[in-house]
């Protein structure tokens, strides 16, 4: 018998007529391809934020171990809720918390790690024929103390059950019924990608498409779980995320990323020696800046300029440590943008096809984009450009690449 | 070092606020005695009916063991925001789930009980000067599966933990401050009473005084623990509920109860035979009606008359019942009345105190208030009067054993 794993987030789950119509779907499907079920459920939305509100009156910076046992009692009250439908409909369930499991994780409450799953009771459970809702999120530590996974960890719950009860398909049942070229709000051309390969969907995520947690696709990657995004609420096949096969190496580009909250500062004329790269980015990341892009230009006269972006928000306190750093460093001058945004094209295809970047660079150039900064890495170019070209530059390379063809 | 085990029920800690001010009250109430503090809290009220409308919009009749994960949730909240409420005063906490602490359970879903507390971990946390929070109503089966103990359960976890840490007072927060002679809206000279035995308080409260889960004055009797009742929101020393002491003997009478929601139903010309009791109450029982007071008389000519009290809401069906069985034993007749009150007289002071039963009486002969129905106890003895009788009878009562006395 082949067993999936299902995860229905938040919005799925948010009100008792959509826990009702998950309980549908569920039996349908049941019904239909008699697959073992396992099902992963998020707290009802709105109840996270519900909840978070209360700690904040609490306490001003509440405390994350009793925010682990705040916030775990969200998918414990879905998990109650849906095995309930699911009996009113005639199934049989079971339900379990991540202690009743258990998943153990080690104990950074608020971003714990799962390092362990316990199978066996819901193997039992599984082989008596009942659908299996487990609580996401959340787990326990080998001293029983209850921690959580951080912002969409039922993802990750979802994956990871997958790989310990070695399940045929791990399936995210979200809003949007899968993943596409590019956004839609910005290319109307965007289409739903069939496949994807978990890399491809790594670097999609991190640049902004956020459909799943990163942490759940490496995971995925690494046990090589399959994976499909598809919508709770319209039928449809979604997008399968896994690993490589030929017909995705004939792809050149699976989509087009975007990030519309950089911005970019660059100190010039700094002694080209070493160590001068980390003297400019400890301070920064000291100061709990995440830097993204990095570029170091070699100039002529034994000085170098050195430019990276951070995000948005941190503009103004990246832009103050770097005029002291200039002053230690002896460098010419600091200078920043934040009126810029970062364009990625994304895909496996570009590993064994020459010419991308190229492809890339001059389709930009024919729009009369200046681009600003070039990262790379082996299945992913990026560039800078001002901010009032981000829409162009996407439905250019979109197009460019073949991605609005029917 | 001496332990007080406080418990905070719904009203309680209903609003951020005022789990805020509980925070407060434990921290003033440590600094004030030293004591070392185990809280026992339940859900905010009004979460309780929300999650059970939820319930019941997915399954017509919800599964009891999903009620029990669902309900559970609630006081998971609440130990979470009073430990963070309590940290932000500067005090050490740690909040404990029912299976955390463990309070094992049977596995009887919604009303469950307890079977044993393991206070290992408890104890290392007082030692370590923690103020201990427990989510009370839950426990969990040696299985792993998480039971409720039923409406009040939250007294019944205070009152176990007491005994089972050996605590010098179990201390019950609510919204009244104390137990009273009588129901200070029947008889306004109602005086809190400083003190009353467990046997006295099993008597007020089964008899309508609901302040107190009974199970829990049963558990606290039987392990002996000190329970005192008090106000959550005025300050005061409220009633100490106790083994029976010199002082408390003094006093004839404790209290005076009373119960609106009887009804009577009378069989005559029963033929006076062995077995005929059960033939009459057993079809009653069987149909899950609870009976209270039962008087049979014997007659002269060989027949007997049989007189209980119901429920007012099971009034109809008994009497269906009863003309049933009316025919099938031979009797006369049933008659009935469900405009009756019972109204007793509580007080371990009767035991030595003879001619307390005539006083009642002729105390009430004097109002004119004619007794249908008598019934005796070791402490408490109860009348049936007509409904329209009740103030006056507790108001007379009251006055007659000097309760009314300042």
């Amino acid at each position: 018998m082949s067993l999936h794993v299902h995860k229905y987030g938040g919005t799925s789950v948010g009100t008792a007529e959509k826990i009702q119509n998950v309980a549908k779907k569920l039996v349908k499907e049941r019904q239909a391809s008699g697959h073992d079920l396992v099902v992963v459920v998020s707290a009802m939305s709105g109840e996270t934020n519900r909840m978070t509100e209360l700690a904040n009156q609490m306490q001003q910076l509440p405390s994350k171990k009793q925010m682990d046992v705040l916030l775990s009692t969200g998918e414990q009250v879905t998990i109650a809720l849906l095995c309930m439908a699911l009996e009113e409909l005639g199934m049989q369930a079971v339900s379990y918390t991540g202690w009743q499991v258990k998943i153990l994780t080690d104990d950074s409450h608020g971003k714990a790690r799962i390092e362990e799953i316990q199978t066996d009771k819901i193997r039992a459970d599984l082989e008596a024929n009942k659908i299996v809702v487990v609580a996401g999120f959340q787990g326990v530590t080998s001293d029983g103390a209850i921690t959580t996974l951080g912002r969409g960890g039922s993802d990750t719950t979802a994956v990871a059950l997958a790989a310990a009860l070695k399940a045929d398909e791990c399936r995210i049942y979200t809003d949007v019924d899968g993943v596409y070229t590019t956004d839609p709000r910005v290319e109307p051309k965007a289409k739903r990608l069939n496949k994807i390969t978990f890399e491809e969907m790594l670097e999609m995520a991190s640049l902004g498409s956020k459909i799943l947690q990163i942490r759940s696709v490496e995971f995925a990657g690494k046990y090589n779980v399959p994976l499909r995004v598809l919508s709770t609420f319209e039928d449809g096949e979604g997008t399968l995320i896994t690993y490589e096969d030929e017909e995705m190496e004939k792809a050149l580009i699976s989509g087009i990323a975007f990030n519309r909250d950089e911005a970019k500062v660059t100190l010039s004329g700094v002694p080209d020696m070493p160590g001068v790269a980390s003297a400019i980015l400890k301070p920064i990341s000291d100061a709990n800046i995440e830097i993204d892009m990095i570029v170091q230009n070699i100039a002529e006269d034994q000085t170098t300029d050195f430019t990276f972006t951070v995000h948005r928000n941190d503009y103004e306190k990246t832009m103050q440590i770097l005029q002291d750093i200039c002053i230690e460093l002896g460098a010419s001058k600091v200078d920043g943008d934040n009126k810029i945004v970062k364009v990625s094209i994304v895909g496996v295809g570009m590993r064994s096809h020459a010419g991308i970047a190229s492809q890339m660079f001059s389709a930009l150039a024919d729009e009369g984009i200046n681009i600003r900064m070039i990262s790379t890495s082996e299945i992913k170019i990026s560039v800078v450009v001002d901010e009032k070209y981000l829409e162009l530059a996407v439905r250019t390379l979109h197009e460019s690449f073949g991605l609005s063809d029917a």
